[in-house]
């Protein structure tokens, strides 16, 4: 086989069968992809289901804490997960630019190939386009999932006044991570994608008897991007306090430098958490209990509700500011 | 709104909410997609789905016959309705060079939205990218799809000696559509795109008790890709009378001019239907009642098992030549 993905990969041919075969179901192959077919016939145990789709356009394809395979798979996985499903079955669709290195292609399949297995989810359909020079940048990966509804009635319109918000850890390592490395910014600290699957650590909360309102993953848009969205779902107020936001130096400083807020910054793999108060000790315990969820802290709470609702920050000195909705051209390529 | 596809359209702030608002929703708006949330919640009938994805990259955007908007829908719906099941969800991600006319968008949705309409089925879950100019050329559309299957038991490996092979119109319109249009090539007589939804067609045949063996739409690699497909899958030989090949006048011209064979150039709205020969007339009876599927006719049968399995074509002298399968680069971005 060539060492570049070759134009004709994709085009219904010989090669096309030789490289699903030799490529494709050598990492994600298993008894429903290798049907082949143009669907996959599947079996679900319940008729509530969750769909999602993301396409992955992320540079660099390689950044520390992950790469496009495991990110691709992570955020649909999550996507799934914050509405209360169990993640099973995915799609995967591949978009290559002609000549891009078959080496680095099997080092993304071998990425995704780990993190399906370290999740129990398949790849049961998938597709791929190989476009000419110039036609595209490298490669772009989309994945669509589909989860079986575990726990129902999650939903951005559910906050009630009242309700604590959760966070399960420190928010903008993905998206500071992947503007320091495109840029080539030198920081003496490391910086790391906190790109991690959401699952096993919400599982528990979902079969608990807890009562939960929302549930997000403070991806593009950061942090102010989901409570903004909640804020205006639900129409109500929400209130942040802006000490108990967990943000780690490095990512502080980087912000600080360039003049960013790190609530503008995704994180890939952080749960937020809308709940009544008297449910947030046993959530915390819960969440705490998993690796993933050790920092869990209280960071804010829902005020009343609001035609024309706001997101506060209470600072340290006990002032409140609105915490702005970022706008404008900011983070391309960054998911 | 600007006339141009800004990157923070996908920033996940303001711009996008608007942008999903203004644009997204006003051509592909329902009760599901709406909900605009991580993933969308969906209620099916049958433990029992089909599952699909595919990624459209097509140049030009715009041809005879349809768009990349209703190729995309459509393209999907197919790969769902060949393995028989009703199409009934779709989940579209688009991603977009900035800079791309905001004018040319809207046609893309709006195609979109009366193929969707025409199909009743619905966009309920999407994603949009926006890459900076250069990173990608134009418009990149994924749609995966989910249907509930009605007729199951359809396979390329399901081919049994006897069957006699049914096609339901001319081959290889899509394809020379779209290359003629995107080299420039000039021709008296107008070449179309065959780009239709084969389920309104076959549904009939899935609701009749009629014995169906294996069904495919031959896209990518053409009438030889699915034959060859099939052949293999379920270690037959086949034969096809090369008279009895459907093949409109101007792409016979076509690929004689250009030294191509037609069988090698995709179709977007034709099946092949492998079954028993006992079931053929009812089959073309029910087929011939719908207005895509008024030529349908048989045009080969399946011979012996056989380990490594040829495709022949008889020659209207008798002769039987090998049905070669097409090698090497051949027709990037035709859908």
């Amino acid at each position: 086989m060539a060492e570049e993905v070759l134009l004709s990969i994709s085009g219904g041919g010989e090669e096309t069968q030789k490289f699903l075969e030799k490529i494709i179901l050598k990492y994600l192959g298993n008894h429903l992809l290798n049907s082949l077919e143009d669907s996959t016939l599947l079996e679900v145990s319940t008729s509530k289901l969750a769909f999602t789709t993301d396409s992955f356009t992320v540079k660099p394809l390689f950044f520390k804490g992950g790469d496009i395979g495991k990110l691709s798979i992570i955020g649909t996985l999550n996507d799934l997960a914050v509405m209360g499903a169990r993640p099973r079955f995915l799609s995967l669709s591949l978009i290559i630019e002609e000549g891009f290195p078959l080496r680095d292609l099997e080092r993304i399949l071998k990425s995704m190939q780990e993190t399906l297995s370290e999740n129990k989810v398949l790849v049961v359909t998938g597709d791929t386009k190989v476009v000419p020079r110039g036609a595209l940048d490298g490669i772009y990966i989309n994945t669509s999932g589909l989860g079986e509804i575990i726990y129902p009635g999650l939903s951005a319109r559910n906050l009630k006044p009242g309700d604590v918000i959760i966070l399960t850890g420190s928010i903008g390592d993905h998206g500071v991570c992947i503007l320091a490395e495109r840029e080539g910014f030198k920081f003496e600290v490391d910086l790391e994608s906190d790109c991690a699957s959401l699952f096993p650590m919400l599982e528990p909360l979902f079969t608990s008897s807890l009562e939960l309102h929302a549930l997000r993953d403070p991806t593009r848009g950061g942090l102010a991007g989901v409570l903004y969205e909640w804020a205006r779902a639900s129409k109500v107020d929400i209130l942040i306090y802006e000490e108990e936001i967990p943000v780690k130096p490095q990512v502080r400083a980087f912000c600080e430098i360039l003049g960013f807020e790190p609530y503008h910054f995704p994180s890939e793999g952080r749960a937020l958490i809308s709940l009544p108060e008297k449910e947030a000790n046993v959530a915390l315990e819960i969440l705490r209990s998993h690796p993933l969820g050790r920092k869990s802290k209280i960071i804010g709470k829902v005020l009343e509700k609001r035609e024309y609702p706001r997101v506060y920050l209470e600072t340290p000195y006990g002032t409140r500011r609105i915490l702005e909705l970022m706008e404008g051209e900011f983070l391309p390529r960054i998911c």
